[in-house]
């Protein structure tokens, strides 16, 4: 088993039989797409990836960045790797043919991308940040701004970032200081100092473009004063190349417990007066541009969280397969051979669980992409305005279900593994360091719970929550009338869990109303209660998806079994925990509220 | 507030409010003591913590052991804590006065080590191996045995481990192969490789004492051959001197996730045909004499877990308290002040969760501690013999519920300090590092389970918990009585849980005799269910306790207050969390079990 990568199977199912992405290619923008264009693209990915990410992951958690005379070392195989993803063009994944792209659906260059963060999680961030900021530059940039900007960062000669976060101000945009001074010339003057900025400093690019949120002057308080600049780290000369420094410089590298290949800054703008940057989108709207690029960096904090949990659960399982330990316990005879360890029902189980977790994650995400594809080329206008509506509504789910629970895939990982696990020498332990970041950065689960409950379930009087039914009950239908019992049995007991569901949103919304904080006291919880919900639809999906492939012979039927005993152990083992939580969020419980500071 | 030690008022008050420790110096053994003595000795812990082992548990985890020309280096900070221990006595904690010892109780003697662990756990494990070492060979050891290794022992001038796992047998122990031959003069020629061994090697002592398993020619196969012994790394000189080189090699060091400081080896007995051991205890009895030092062991890695969670929690709480960050979501004000972040509802509810597990996991397992005296001391036989069942009974869930929920405080501590809790400037990380191994060694959660349901709770006809019913009952009772409402509501709802848990042990034990297997199958399942169930019995005695204290004006009302709310939080929000599994548990779900290899 090659544990270097995700699996493609996995990846394939879920593209060409969950998501039907080849159908995507009846639409106008993919019509120089098929099934073999994206299968090649795959290949390639999967090659690179295996060639270039796989091999320095151990090295580079193990050989941090360091600062050496106020220069950013880190070893040599991330810039060799930053070189081929981009010359494969791959930073363009999902632009237009004519700039040079692959116009590849949401859906498909996700799946691409998977393959590289599965070989390398940290080195392959420099190059999602990268093409999340040139995203962002493409929507929002003037045509200077995108003729000045775009060739260089969809190439990979310049990479990018996004400067938002402030020590003062963490979780609380709106709380941010840094500043932008008009120069008369169309140009700002820049200050302020930017802490947690991701791939902030280093010498693989020529230069850096950050994209920074700041403050005009007589800004309105909070995050309706907040503007968008691009800043780069060296100044553009009329030519368009990298020319005097632009006074941003690297106050320190921030050294973390996992991710370590991805550096991790601390820079000042500024400081000598002598930081210009350009306004980007409309004055006083940049947080909103800001989330043009954060809702995008939220699925992909969903996908690489998935995906970490994914390669825990797949190192853990080629050792379960290979590992022998000790014999069942109805067999005392110590002259039998030890077992594998993946024949005991407790490593089993973790395994299954773990499985459940991790590609119910990817599935989930990859339906997100897919709601992003049709948000922007669905047919009708109406196919695209609900799909949006719908990817918003997902968007804190996405972000926070794989984090907490492929998260868990990882822990379990180790406990497979037992105490090698918690040894260096296996990847299992780093796979889960790495993964512990994404429940907190593109905002924590706290954050991601008052945005489901206190801005999206209960918005235009629940609209995105009424379409998500129409998905879920769609779903339901078609289970119930599948022929197989214990999948008719899942449909009816998803069907009670979304009534539970409605009925809890009701309450909380309600509520809303009367005592905003009573009712968002709890709301991380209502956030893990709906998306364990959200996920048993996207498992019995996958169960359904895996019966029809089996039906076309074009999956085999190990592989079919397995698609159905995770949606089991899903129904049976995961789904039941919402009972609890739902009782505790309708009688609107104050115990954590009412605690006061000083009796902790 | 002090974030390097834990808390002195908590442990005081599970001591004097919770344990009644005072009365057991009406017992012979103890009748030197007095509050004041176990006052003043837990001053000098918390004193020497303080000064010795908090100021470079940091650096330890940053600059961890190294094998450096055949030697292993470490900071010399180690060498002068393990000293200071060693010299204030601490060692023969529990030790009989004429030989030096302390003559302390259990009980108090695990709270004194609280405070050392809760300073620096991969140092203090030096010094608990040791300790565990000496009382093995206390108990077990021929009077030549006791005379050679105790005094050098007790006094921390030489150090001991426990060499017992190999690389073909984690946790199946009837595996080992290690080899013993008799050389005829009452000596055995040891051979074998051990692994995992903590303090394996290093140069903190002048000698280090291995107690190995190994199998003597013509054994019996399986646990019932495995012999015990006395294997210095070098062999003692009639005068009681470390002499020549025993052919105990370093075959490497292990790297490991967190408890960095405390060497990990791999290590070769006899590689020349030259290693000699001692037979401890009667030939293939030598699990049984093991069991003795891993019984400790493993409420030691209880307590080790639960001060690790108590840390996380301490610093979360600390930072919660001088952290501003945002405002209420129902204040759109941002003119207004930022507020600190133990205002928000949230992290509130990760605080109060945090302090609901270690308190209640650091109660836990001093209880443990005290059924260990009464095991020792209780003035009645059967006193003794019914607290060494139920110690026995609840050893499992002591040693695996905070490696649990103790871990999920760790968890939620960076949660809290959100991306800051995620760097190595803060201890967090560090901490959950460290407490990952203990849901792994001394016998993972699976081995655990198996030990509680296969084992303990079937015994004589559920005997052990019959006896754990009656003390659960009395506090119920108790609690039912107290005059306040919502613990005699809450006693209410454990006399309902302790019910389902009889009823669902029931349901197990009666299949363990007709399908072992399939009983066995979730036994993790029915350990976490267990061991939430007896921690809630453990939260309402510490309401009692607090009200108790209160009246006598032993604790402030914040104190009170705080314990009072940690127990509400722990029975409103996390005991429902068993009625899934109770579910689960009794339909014998064969889920996990059922699964294949092939499928994954």
């Amino acid at each position: 088993m090659n544990t270097a990568l995700m699996d493609r199977e996995t990846l394939d199912f879920l593209l060409y039989d969950f998501l039907d992405v080849e159908s995507l290619c009846a639409r106008p923008r993919y019509q120089e797409h098929s099934k073999d264009t994206f299968r090649a693209i795959m290949d390639t990915a999967e090659r690179m990836a295996a060639d270039y990410f796989s091999p320095h992951a151990h090295e580079a958690d193990e050989h941090e960045p360091r600062l050496v005379n106020g220069k950013v070392e880190m070893i040599p195989q991330v810039g060799a790797a930053i070189e081929a993803f981009a010359s494969a063009g791959f930073l363009a994944a999902v632009h237009d043919a004519e700039m040079g792209g692959l116009q590849l659906p949401v859906s498909v260059s996700q799946a691409c991308f998977a393959l590289f963060r599965s070989a390398n999680t940290p080195t392959s961030a420099y190059l999602f940040l990268t093409a999340a900021n040139a995203n962002l530059i493409k929507a929002y940039g003037s045509d200077e701004q995108k003729r000045r900007y775009l060739p260089a960062l969809l190439s990979g000669k310049w990479l990018g970032t996004m400067a938002l976060t402030e020590a003062n101000a963490g979780s609380s945009v709106p709380d941010l200081r840094s500043t932008a001074t008009p120069l008369g010339n169309g140009c700002y003057s820049m200050r302020g100092t930017k802490i947690f900025i991701s791939g902030g400093d280093h010498e693989l690019s020529e230069n850096i473009v950050h994209l920074m949120l700041a403050r005009l002057p007589d800004a309105p308080q909070g995050a309706r004063g907040l503007s968008l600049f691009i800043v780069p780290k060296h100044r553009v000369r009329p030519d368009g190349t990298p020319g005097e420094h632009n006074d941003v410089s690297l106050s320190g590298l921030i050294h973390k417990m996992g991710y370590r290949g991805t550096t991790s800054t601390i820079l000042s703008f500024g400081e000598n007066g002598a930081c210009v940057g350009e306004l980007i989108g409309e004055p006083n709207r940049g947080l909103q541009c800001m989330f043009h690029m954060m809702n995008e960096a939220r699925i992909g904090v969903g996908m690489g969280s998935a995906v970490l949990g994914y390669m825990g659960y797949r190192h853990a399982l080629e050792y379960a397969r290979t590992r022998t330990q000790g014999r069942h316990p109805d067999q005392a005879d110590f002259s039998l051979p030890q077992v594998p360890i993946i024949e005991h029902a407790d490593v089993k189980r973790m395994l299954l669980a773990s499985k459940a977790y991790v590609e119910g994650g990817v599935a989930l995400c990859l339906a997100g992409a897919r709601l992003a594809d049709d948000a922007r080329t669905a047919p009708e206008e109406t196919g695209r305005r609900d799909a949006g509506m719908l990817l918003g509504l997902l968007t804190p789910i996405i972000k926070s279900w794989p984090s907490q629970f492929c998260l868990e895939a990882n822990n379990l990982a180790i406990q497979v593994l037992g105490g090698y696990g918690y040894t260096r020498d296996y990847p299992v332990e780093r796979l889960y360091r790495d993964n512990r970041l994404n429940a907190l950065h593109e905002g924590t689960h706290g954050i991601q719970g008052i945005d489901l409950l206190g801005r999206k379930a209960g918005a235009d009087e629940g609209h995105a929550m009424r379409l998500l039914g129409q998905r879920i009950s769609s779903t339901i239908d078609r289970a119930k009338n599948c022929g197989r019992q214990s999948l008719c049995a899942h449909a009816a007991q998803l069907e009670r869990e979304w009534s539970e569901l409605g009925h809890t949103t009701d309450v909380l919304t309600c509520e809303l109303k009367r005592d905003r904080r009573k009712a968002l006291a709890n709301a991380s919880i209502y956030l893990e209660t709906a998306g364990r919900t959200v996920v048993a639809w996207i498992w019995l999906e996958q169960a359904l998806a895996a019966l029809r492939a089996a039906e076309r012979s074009a999956r085999g039927m190990a592989f079919v079994s397995g698609k159905i005993a995770a949606c089991d152990w899903y129904f049976k083992c995961e789904l039941p925990r919402n009972a609890a939580q739902h009782a505790l969020l309708r009688r609107l419980d104050g115990t954590a509220m009412d605690m006061r500071a000083e009796w902790f």
